[in-house]
């Protein structure tokens, strides 16, 4: 039961008559994350790639800051028959053990949504990140950023058959598209993307853009912040806080990408 | 700054030209819920209609079952400056006060990001309802369901300036449309609606649908399924998770609704 999308059967209803088919839609599924074996959270998403997603979310959560402090990430086999495939245990080692009991303590185990991504915090202080900048002080023209969206969607299986799925996609600074992820939860491919990088001990992603297929919010801002991502484009639009989030931060943020027409909203200096 | 947008500084970058100009961008900001007092959630969301999305969201999170059980919702005072018209406390009474500190074990006060609203649950068993099925053993005539989404658009004031917000939509059985909501988070829109309809004593919403203007998710149902509304129409696709909880709940569940063309997920009997 691990495919990002699922045949359903669907009744179609056009001009007043109605037929019997099927229909492929976006697989959710709850995944449960243990850390050193002890339940931490459970998110909402869409199957595959599950340790990437588990990485970037102990990332995000500010448990893991750099590969060497992630040691195993593996299935569990201890679980439910609804949890089976669907449990995954994060060895970590390192100050990351310490990071965890202070996690612990600021909140319990919790449920991401499928566009749920910053969960569990109990004040608005510890909304901040604990990354106040990026680097990365190079430029990009404007034609690249514009270029974007179709190489993302060029490589967007899922979604083109169910219309239901976010995708986030790294780019190198020449407009190479490196990784792409797709998940019911925005900030589920995110995290699938920057865990993959991760794990490959590659952080922080100052050579790199981010596009991002739906809006941009304030969490999707701070990941990509706590992972030194200096460029985030998106093919819609984004929020007040998204926005003064990148220019106190440094990032460069482009919205409304659609062909050779954009919106930068933080830092144009990076564009030329 | 309560407004449900904002002006901002904008570069436009097309074919190769800039010019500096302002948008207008959907507003997301932290707002601090407390229950008697005590902190409990912070919900990611556009300003306006806040003491709905309270009452909503702790509908939604099966602390308050009936309005006679909320008593007062008011803004607080003593915040810090960040969260000056942006903190509400929500005074309730009766069984609801056992249920909060039921929750308040299950769960640390969290942070809901704009587009989360099941946060903080521990295991996946906590993510099901306390209610298990809808009443409402009506029919609708297809040609109603084709209708909504042009109803809501048309009412849809900020959406229209900032590309930026989800809205929902409750209607009556005869595609009247009674209550409008936007926000940066799909969930704080259904949420605010149908806390408006708590605050009236107006639950269950037997007789109504709701439309919702993206994707339906599993909490989207869930929702819909606490606040007893037996049809949901979505403009865009349902996840996996969404379709068998409509299932499984008895509630109608359609997808990508434009003209007279959409799918029908679940529970097709209620479509003549």
């Amino acid at each position: 039961m691990t495919a990002p999308s699922r045949s359903v059967p669907v009744v179609r209803i056009a001009a007043g008559a109605r037929h019997t088919d099927h229909d492929q839609v976006a697989a959710e599924e709850p995944m449960e994350v243990r850390v050193n074996g002890s339940p931490f959270a459970v998110i909402m998403r869409t199957p595959g790639r599950d340790r990437e997603l588990a990485a970037g979310f102990l990332l995000a959560e500010d448990v893991v800051r750099s590969s060497d402090e992630l040691l195993t990430i593996e299935e569990c086999e201890d679980t439910t028959e609804e949890g089976r495939g669907n449990t995954l245990n994060v060895q970590i080692g390192g100050d990351a053990i310490e990071r965890l009991s202070t996690r612990l303590g600021e909140r319990r185990q919790v449920t991401m949504t499928a566009s749920c991504g910053l969960c569990g915090r109990r004040t608005i202080e510890t909304l901040r990140s604990r990354v106040a900048t990026v680097d990365g002080r190079w430029t990009i023209a404007a034609e690249i950023i514009g270029t974007l969206p179709l190489r993302l969607r060029e490589s967007q299986a899922v979604f083109d058959s169910t219309g239901g799925l976010h995708a986030a996609g790294l780019f190198d600074r020449d407009g190479t598209l490196r990784h792409i992820a797709e998940d019911v939860g925005r900030h589920n491919a995110v995290d699938k993307i920057i865990g993959r990088r991760l794990m490959e001990d590659a952080l922080p992603l100052s050579d790199s853009l981010l596009l991002v297929s739906g809006r941009t919010s304030f969490e999707l801002v701070q990941k990509a912040l706590l992972a030194g991502i200096p460029l985030i484009a998106a093919v819609s639009a984004p929020s007040s806080l998204a926005i003064a989030l990148a220019q106190s931060s440094g990032i460069t943020l482009c919205g409304f990408v659609r062909g050779d027409r954009f919106n930068v909203y933080a830092h144009e200096e990076r564009i030329t």
